[in-house]
Formats: structure tokens, C-alpha cells, sequence
């Protein structure tokens, strides 16, 4: 058996101190990350520390994720559900093939700088892009601006929304119990396949949240115990969330040029010195 | 092509004014809701209403439901996407086989009245059932009592937490749109295979909602790209649940005989006396 | 020092082991729920159980309530600050006046039963009815129906907004943290002198929380550091709920009578029609 | 009657075209917005925009507040009521004293920053202050920091809580409806006389909204209808919080040293190669 460690373990002067480790520590082989491509090289994963060791972890495999045994060393985490104080006994028993499993969908995130989005088929012509595989969430945020962001949210090149807020959660089933429940989401089984999208703080009361299934299904065949769709299954969706909820409906503030007739009879008067007043709006209330 | 309306249509004597009726009228069949079978004999549905229309359509197809193409007469609902000005076109454009499908997942509901619970493996003996499925959801109420409901909710046999309440809602991803979006429950795609829990007013402010996978998967071999649990997938979650958010998790009220050394001398008289008082507590704040 | 007691307790044959208690036994006074007043007899309240027993001791004093000091003997409750252990050092350490208080507003709760409503000043007439105060909470509710309940809110006569759903709590800044936190309320200091209005499960999604002043002001003289209002207090803040934030407005359905042409050529055959399958909606989704 | 416009106004060429707008310009008086004090010199403000604009003339104003009177160019706001087509009539209605008002309450807030905090009487001594007067709330949150911010809360010298998340918000009732509605508060009418505590995504699923009175009062004599506190008002109500819904309690993760005995025999080597396992975690799911 062949163990893989972090090259920084190698060079923790406290480990040299424990003879343990001295005898073992010529047979370890290391790896840098962003410098060593793990894939293909492992085959099972030994996580110690909490979430956040497993999160790391995850991103150090950007193809498959080898299975991981987590181990929590504080207290129990969302994805470190072993106990470190009979770890012998637990690896053994895995080893062994004793083990349930459960499967994480992780989200693949493109990041286009600099893209031309082309009118004719909605598809973005990509410059530059990042290229990611997430285990919990995609946040885009309004970071350190005062103004609400404003996010447009597309699926399979149809526009659904548009969230005006402090900004937008997309996260797994996995991530339901982290970011995205802090901002008001339910939290969701793992074994559960869908994506799940959450405002933050949305400028609309009734942005609540929406599902949208991981598989997008299209047109398919006129089966038995369907319901048929007036245009496709999300967009009947999303309209009628529109239309029976008043979901993400704002009425947005008027544009000057749409107001007529304001006063008795100078009205270019007055609208011009309102540009002026308007100029002086900052975030609104 | 055979048409059927439900028999209570051919005694509507506003219908008789009409001589396009009557030229069809000894050509429709009927049917009874809670006598006639319609298993096997409808191919296509054609609902005309509300959504509540559609779910009393759903429930007379107590096995598989033929396609159902749905007209709203008022305003856009969540089940019903048709408009109903140019139906005529559009049942032709439907029937020619241009569609696209929303499956939708209906809950089998079993109602066990005086069952026996055999402890050795959990189940249930039932001594007299109700056997229903449901578009929507199922709710367990308090009804007309002024009590908190107290409901035990059991998955696949394991007792997965207490709700203290108004009650619980179990729905479907359709039924995400009607009662449980009102309990506070978030919005999912019907397309997503789940079954939602959503308490009803609980009295613990942390039973946020837990959706768990329709298809529950138990034991699975060792493959690649999984976590691998200490128990299994659903006492893993709900144990972190517990642990990581403190969900569902309120402190009991403690039981009088709990309570010791009360006094500094006489504790058992004021224990006696205290008794008296409890009885008179009735709902708490 | 006269002490009351509830009369029942002279009946608990538990205590008459105890000798303690038959040495003060003669000395006790006694009252009965619903028939002694006790009003003007009480000057201050010993209170042992919960929360639940606090509130029954508020129902028996229907006028003023004397101060009340009152004990948890299980766990802290929100009405039950004080441990039973040494309560003797405490109860004569608030004899002594060495006690902070907390006043608490109930709300005075008018039913009223086969009233009459007279349109020229929007009065209520009654013919019956029931005068309570209470300490947490009024609830409205759809008890045993399975129907939707329609609620009527007004405000000094004024209608303010309609409610659909499962109920409306009215509640005091007590009652905030009884059964309106588990509605989705927000807590609020008990000093905090104010109404709340907490909508149970709303069928409209963005009917959030109302807080009213408990005593509203109505016109004044002008005076420095106001805002002007354009129609009163009330008016302004609800019409403008309504318009920036839709609140609780949703699409009502429409009648059929306001529905026009639904069809190209025989209208009037197929509306009579949809009244039968009207008839047939029972909750809608 | 001297009417102040803000200097800018005077620059616009715009309104040079205007023959009404040079027949009053002469008459103006003008300000700058950190330049002149305007206290003591408005009797009344007429307020053109949004609640931005009204927001603005607010901060205008560091001491007292002359009556606005606000009028809306776009669609209704939350602070300006008045429709502008009228709007002399109404201008004339108002000056002849026929008003409703509307008083708000303003946040006096101090930020200290280089303060040392005297232990003895948990007093802060500024070195260095800024002091500002708003309209609707002050937020701290994590700006760009990827990590949650952890703020902790005192209310008169008393440590309230701590708050894990992407911050916090303290508001007036006026900014009840502003950016805390959108983090979950519920609305509360601008005469409620309260400071509005809300978090914005915290770490705890349970830190739901306390309010808190304006006007903390402290020890008070012994009167007729008040509850007994066992410590105070405001200690008594957060440890019942606390106590009876697990307010804003979280399992800390446990730190490094608190874990002992993780292995059968060499504890010390995989303590210390923990450490480094534990500098990789960032944020926690």
C-alpha cells in the first residue's frame, strides 16, 4: 500500500520528534497542490479534520473523486461522520468492504471572462474561462460594493430570473446545509439529484427558493402518466410561480421619461431639475 | 374516438338549451366517481378548471394516470398551463403528437387504523387500511384540538425525529407550489425525485425542512467517487443534522420526579403540593 | 400575612401527610376559578409551575394584575425567571423591594357573536359577547375545516388587509415568543409596547409580519421632526406595503362571469358546462 | 418664504432654457452638502424623488429634523407618499396646518475605532469617534471577506450575544421595510418606539430576530401589574431565549487541545500532525 501525504507534512519539524513517524516517513510519497496531478494515482481517501479538510480534498481531485473515509477530530461534521478514536479498527473494517456509501453531486462551474454572448442562439463565445468542480456552492455576491447586485439567472439558454439582492446561492444537495440554509434554504438529502438556487437577502419578498432538477429532461415521447406542457416543463414552471405567486414580481421603480403631465403647466421644467434630485439616490429603501 | 363525462353532466338541465349538446349527447359515456372503474379505459384526459379539478382527476385514477391536458378557465395555474381560447387547435396539435411531458410522482398513502406494532422488526401489522395516492401531499394535523400534534416520523422503519406542532406535511415536488410553500417550505421542480417534510408551525425553531430521496439506497458496494458512511446515508445525515444545527433539538420540560432537593428541609411536602400545580399548566408559552 | 390558595388544594388528601402542611392548613383562604374575584383581595402573586401556570394566574385577574414573582420548577421558562432552590431568601429579598419589573400588556379581546355591522360609521353593533384579557396571544383559526380561512383585518375601522390561510394570530410582544416565533414571527422584548399581527401558513406568500403601534395616534398638530402624511398614519404605511413590496396581494381567480369568448363560436354551451366542473374544486393547489 | 435648493441645482444648464426657472433663480438660497449647516434655517422640507432622496435629506439634518413633506416622481416609496401631480393644492393643504404626522426615530451611531475597552466598567474610551444620526439602519458585515464575520452584540454595557454570519443589522422600525425585510425581519410600523436587532445569513439557524425597547428601563419600584425579574429585564428575557428555544446556541467546534486520548498509544504524533490538517480548513460547510 502505497500513502500519499502533503509535501508540507514532510518538512513539520514537531512529527521529527516522535520516532513513529521517523520510521515511516521514508516510505510516504507527497504531493503539492496545484503542482501534482493526483488522478489516477489514488484510490481510497483518508480525510482527518472537519468539513472544511473535505472540501479541500475535494478540490484537489478536479476529474473523480477517489471514496473518502472522513474523519471528524472535534465534533461531528455534514461530511466527516467517522469517530478518530478507534480509527484502526474502522479502516480495516472498510478496507474489508463494510461500507455504505453516498454519493455527492458535485457542480461543474465555468467562470467566461470577457465573452461575447451571441443574440442569434443565446450562447456565450467564451475569451477566457476557469473551469471548476465544486462540492458545495457557486456564491456571486456583491462583495464590497453598496449597491444590490443584480444576477441574471439562465437555464439551458432560457432566461429565468432576475435576482436584485445582496446576491445568489447555486449549490449541490450537499451544500443545501451550508451557505444556502443560513440564507433561508431547506436543507436537502445528498442522495437527492437536483440543483438548488438562493437568494440572499432578495430586494423581492417572494424570491423563494426554486429547485430545478440536475437532469433537465426536454421533449420526449407522449407516454402514460404525464401531464402535457403548453411550452416545456420549465417554462410552464417558472410562469406559473410568476402568475400564482407573484414569484420575484417587483414593480420597478419608474424612469423619468415615462412620467407625463406631472405638474399643471411647466412640466420640462420640473423634470429637468429632477434628473438632478435623482442623481442624489443611492441604494433606496 | 369514446368521450367520457362524469354522469352528474347529462343531468345538468342548462346543458339541454344548447342543440350542439344535445347532437352529442347520446354519444358520451359516463362514468361515477366511487363506482365505475376507469383503469384501462381512458387514454387521454382532458381537464377543464382549476388545479383542484386536476387533483379530483387524478384521484379517479387510483393505478396509472393516462396523459392529462390541462385548460385553466380563470387565471394560469400550477397544473393547469393551457388557455382555453383556441382549445380547439390546440387538442388537434396534441393529439398529432407535438408535446412535451412533466411526469409528476404521486405519494402512496396507507392510513393503518388499530395496527400492532411488532417491536422485534419495526413494522406495522395493520388491522384495517386506507390505501390512496396523492398528487399533492398528505398532512397530519391537530384538527380542532388546542393541543401541540406531537408526530413521530419513521423512514424505512428508523425513527428519523419527533415534530411538535401544528402538524407535518409530506408532499410531493407538485405539492412543494401549494400547502407547503405556505408552511414555509421552498419551491421544487416537479421533475426532482424527492418526497418533502415540512413542519406545520413547530414548537422547535430549527426543525427547518429535510428533504429525503424518494428512492432511498441502502447498502451499496465500494465505488469510485463516494463517501463512505458510518452508519448509513440516512442516520449519517440526520445525525450531523442534529449535531451540526442543533435541528429539532429542544430541551424537554423535566418531569417532576427529576427535580431534587427543592427545599432546604421539608422537600417532599412542597414535591406533593407542586403536583397540584402542574395539572393546571395546559399549553405553555 | 393572609395567603390564597386554589381551593382544590384544601382537597389534596396527598398533603394531609404531611405535617408541615397541617400546622398552616386553617390558616389558608381559598378561592375558586370563575367564582371568587379576587380582584382588590390580591397585592401579590407567588406563581409555581410554568409558563402555563403563569397564564392562568393572568386569566384570574381580569383587571389589574398584582406583581408576580414566579417560579420554574423544571426548566427556565420565558414567564418563570426565579429557581425554586432557595426561594425563600428570594421571596423575602422581593419583599424587601429589592426587585426589578417587567410590565407586560395584554390585549383585551372583544367577541362578539350575531353582531350587526352598521355601514355609516363602520361600528360594530353587538349582541353578544365575550370581554378577556390575555397575556400571549388571540388565534384565529380554520380549526376542524378543511377549507382555507378568510380573515377580515381591521384597524381603528379602518380595513387594513384580508388574510387567507390557516389563521392569524393577534398577539402581544409576550405572546411573541409562544406560538407566534413557530408561525415565523420575529421576538420581541416583552417592554416593547406594540400589537403583532402573524399571519398562520398564508396562501399569499408575502404577507409577512405587521407590527402596529399599540397606540395609535391619529392626527396631530404640526411639529418639528415629522414626516407629513398624505392620508393618516395607517393609510400611508399599508398602501405602501402594498405597492413596494406586493404585499399580500395575489391574483384572486376569476369568476366565470368575467370570463369572455372562450370559445370561437358557442360560448354560452360551454360556459354552463364549466360551472358543473367548478363545483367540483375543492382546495385548490 | 426663502426657499434652499442644493448648490448643483444652480449649475444646471438645463434649466437656463426654462423662462420660469430664471424668473425664480435669483431668489434661491443654496447649500452644499458638507459645507453648510442648515440647522436652525429650515422650517420645512419639500423632498422630490425617491426614499433615497429622502434618506439623503435626512443625513442632512445631524440634529433635528424639519417636517418633510415627500412626494414621489416614480410609483409609491415607503417614505414618500404624495402624489406630485397636485401637487401645489396639496403644498397649500399642508402650509395651512392640515396634516397627519408621522415621527420617526433616528439611530444615534458612534463607531469607535483604536478604543480601548476599560475592563472594570466595560466602558469604552474613544480615541477616535465618528458620529451620525440614520434614517433607516447601520450594517456590519464581512465585505469582501470570504470568511463569516463574528460580531458580538452589548446592549447598555451587557454582552447580548454573539453572531456568527455575513453580519448584522441594526434598524430603526422606518428601516424595518428597507435591507432588514430582506434578511427575514418582519415589518414594524415607524411608530413603534423599538431598535430592530437582525441578522443577515447567520452560521446559527436560530438566532431569529430579538427587538429590543428603545427605551431600556432599568430597576423600578415594586408597582401593581408587573412581573418580578430574577436578575433584570433584558438578562431575564435573553437567558430565557437561550433556555427555551436554543436561541442562537451552536456547538463551537471543539479546539485541538480539548481532544484527548484520539489513539490507542501514540497520541502526541497524530496530535501534532493534526495541527497541520487543521491549518488547511478555510470556512466550514
Amino acid at each position: 500500500m502505497v500513502v500519499f501525504v502533503e509535501a508540507s507534512v514532510m518538512d513539520d519539524t514537531h512529527l521529527d520528534q516522535f520516532s513513529n513517524f521517523a520510521n515511516i516517513k521514508d516510505k510516504l510519497m507527497t504531493f503539492r497542490d496545484g503542482k501534482d496531478d493526483l488522478t489516477d494515482k489514488i484510490d481510497f481517501i483518508i480525510c482527518m479534520g472537519g468539513d472544511s479538510t473535505l472540501l479541500y480534498a475535494s478540490l484537489l481531485f478536479q476529474q473523480s473523486v477517489p471514496p473518502v473515509m472522513a474523519f471528524h477530530l472535534g465534533s461531528l461534521g455534514f461530511l466527516t461522520p467517522f469517530r478518530f478514536d478507534n480509527f484502526q479498527d474502522q479502516v480495516n473494517n472498510v478496507l474489508e468492504g463494510n461500507a455504505a456509501l453516498t454519493l455527492r453531486s458535485r457542480l461543474r462551474c465555468i467562470i467566461i471572462k470577457n465573452g461575447e454572448l451571441e443574440e442569434s442562439n443565446k450562447n456565450v463565445k467564451e475569451k477566457e474561462s476557469t473551469n471548476l468542480l465544486v462540492l458545495n456552492e457557486v456564491v456571486v455576491d456583491r462583495g464590497p460594493s453598496p449597491y444590490l447586485s443584480n444576477v441574471d439567472l439562465f437555464l439551458d439558454g432560457k432566461h429565468i430570473t432576475n435576482v436584485q439582492g445582496d446576491g445568489l446561492i447555486v449549490s449541490t444537495p450537499t451544500g443545501s446545509t451550508a451557505y444556502a440554509v443560513a440564507a433561508g434554504a431547506s436543507m436537502i438529502h445528498p442522495s437527492v439529484s437536483a440543483i438548488m438556487v438562493t437568494p440572499i437577502c432578495p430586494h423581492s419578498l417572494i424570491f423563494k427558493l426554486a429547485w430545478v432538477s440536475f437532469d433537465g429532461r426536454n421533449r420526449q415521447e407522449l407516454l402514460y402518466g404525464d401531464s402535457i406542457c403548453a411550452q416545456d416543463q420549465m417554462s410552464d414552471w417558472f410562469d406559473s410561480l410568476a402568475e400564482c405567486l407573484h414569484w420575484n414580481v417587483r414593480k420597478r421603480q419608474k424612469h423619468l421619461d415615462e412620467l407625463t403631465d406631472l405638474t399643471h403647466s411647466s412640466s420640462n421644467d420640473t423634470l429637468d431639475s429632477l434628473e438632478q434630485a435623482e442623481l442624489l439616490e443611492k441604494d433606496g429603501s
